[in-house]
């Protein structure tokens, strides 16, 4: 293992994963037939699963229901409609058909999110999320969501930083939601964060959301649509562990899938993975196993990288 | 005059606008009063007349009208069509329509390049692109267009980037056609470029253009809106040369107005730009006047920044 990287991925076990991490990234920067030019060198990951602790829900989800029940409070009347019905009556089926995408259940989401938001100002939403990740903690770690950020892809960041990769998130979750704490939390800016977006117009002076998304989620085949549109490339490193990375993790020359098999330190599942696994099986991707790649899963204070 | 400044921007002779500009930045990144972090230096720049010359046509539109021309000779039954006829019959009046956004005009354009690029992928039209670049002339400077760029603009983009401003480009123009070349001739990364665009879709393992715009056009209030989308945030220094920029150069912290009144080094015309110069004298923008501010206009060798 070359020294460079032991110094700089020391959350990482020697393992498999790790080595072929770092022969493909010297395999880009340096001279001969896998050279990669810096413009192109373009990497993209994933957040909910790849980046940060997604059980027992997303951490957007955990926002996103509790603005709903206050809103259900707020207006009774709301408590017969969906999603604020399943809120009220904690029917948790319910929210199970959007994990597959039933477009029943995205249309009421998106009409909820529309009705919170729709006619606000970007800032007022910012406040919002801000609260929410001051305030908030993590049902099991007792800690705020943005503190379960994984410390080795916060390295791995680092370790394509300083080989001259821009390094984008692309989630299916909320764009405006990640860029309030992208740089605290992963050290990279506003404008490498990609994500489902409400589109936005500028009347009489100020920015107002709309009702509309901006393109289409960025999940699944949409996640190359969106990374196309935000850089003009596509990535030649991509991270992910879900189905939904399987169109991110086709496109790109080198492909690493977290394998959430830690149900001590973590979370062991493989639910909504498992087409992505088999597709790392066939295709060579390069699967990373938190209970045995990962010397360390956190952070142990909470800094940025 | 600091001595970096003047180091800086050559091309630029003392005055008043330089003057202003070295103040605003020195400022930004000195403690005091008008400190801004580093995260929120975003600079934004107009391209068309901001960038490179805009007559007698934006050079897209030479792109535009030669790929149709060709359209309508190999399908002579578009000949009776807009906007093939006005080319074919070489009816400017038509086209000088869509200066002032006569909605009838823009769908005709529209139409027509879905008609040209729907379901082609990214890197087809980037071939395209590219054969203009490198084949076809100014009239009158005969030069390719992308040799026409400002010497001293190119200087402000590396004096800014110095200062740790992110610089990008917001052109009302085609997003995916400034990318081709913003790289080599402006020394900005592709995904610093924010312009009118196609959506795309990933079909059967591709990337397509499809036939709608992913959000309007970049232009007027389209500007802010697009660029808090690329961005997330809105630009502390701004600068642009027409009408449909003022709204990016109302919501900037600095604002840059280019005064093209240098008809023996470039063009003199305020056409376009009545509004903003009005707007210059009553918010007290900085207005750049070509012929006293500018030592030099072009790039004596066409060289990159």
């Amino acid at each position: 293992m070359p020294g460079t990287s032991s110094r700089e991925l020391p959350s990482w076990n020697d393992c498999a994963a790790k080595t072929a991490i770092v022969a493909f990234v010297e395999g880009c920067t340096r001279d001969g037939p896998d050279f990669v030019a810096a413009p192109d060198r373009i990497a993209t990951f994933d957040n909910d699963g790849t980046l940060w602790v997604e059980q027992p829900a997303p951490p957007q989800f955990d926002f996103l229901l509790r603005r709903w029940a206050q809103d259900a409070k707020d207006h009774p009347e709301l408590a017969s409609e969906q999603p604020y019905k399943a809120i009220v009556e904690r029917d948790m089926a319910f929210f199970e058909r959007l994990a597959v995408q039933d477009p029943a259940v995205v249309a009421t989401l998106e009409k909820a999110m529309a009705r919170s938001w729709a006619g606000t100002t970007p800032a007022a939403f910012e406040a919002e999320v801000r609260v929410w990740i001051d305030t908030i903690k993590q049902p099991r770690f007792g800690v705020g969501y943005t503190r379960l950020v994984y410390q080795p892809m916060l390295e791995l960041f680092g370790y394509l930083k300083a080989n001259d990769f821009r390094v984008f998130v692309c989630s299916g979750g909320g764009r405006d939601f990640m860029r309030v704490f992208a740089e605290e939390t992963w050290g990279i800016h506003k404008e490498n964060v990609i994500g489902s977006a409400a589109d936005y117009a500028f009347t009489d002076g100020r920015l107002l959301r709309s009702d509309q998304l901006l393109g289409g989620l960025a999940l699944g085949p949409g996640k190359p649509a969106h990374i196309f549109a935000q850089t003009g490339r596509l990535p030649v490193f991509a991270g992910g562990n879900a189905d939904v990375d399987i169109e991110m993790l086709t496109v790109s020359s080198f492909s690493l899938l977290v394998n959430h098999d830690d149900a001590d330190r973590e979370f062991a599942y493989d639910k909504g993975a498992e087409r992505s696994l088999a597709k790392a099986a066939e295709l060579g991707w390069t699967v990373v196993s938190v209970r045995n790649d990962w010397a360390t899963v956190f952070p142990r204070d909470g800094s940025p990288p």
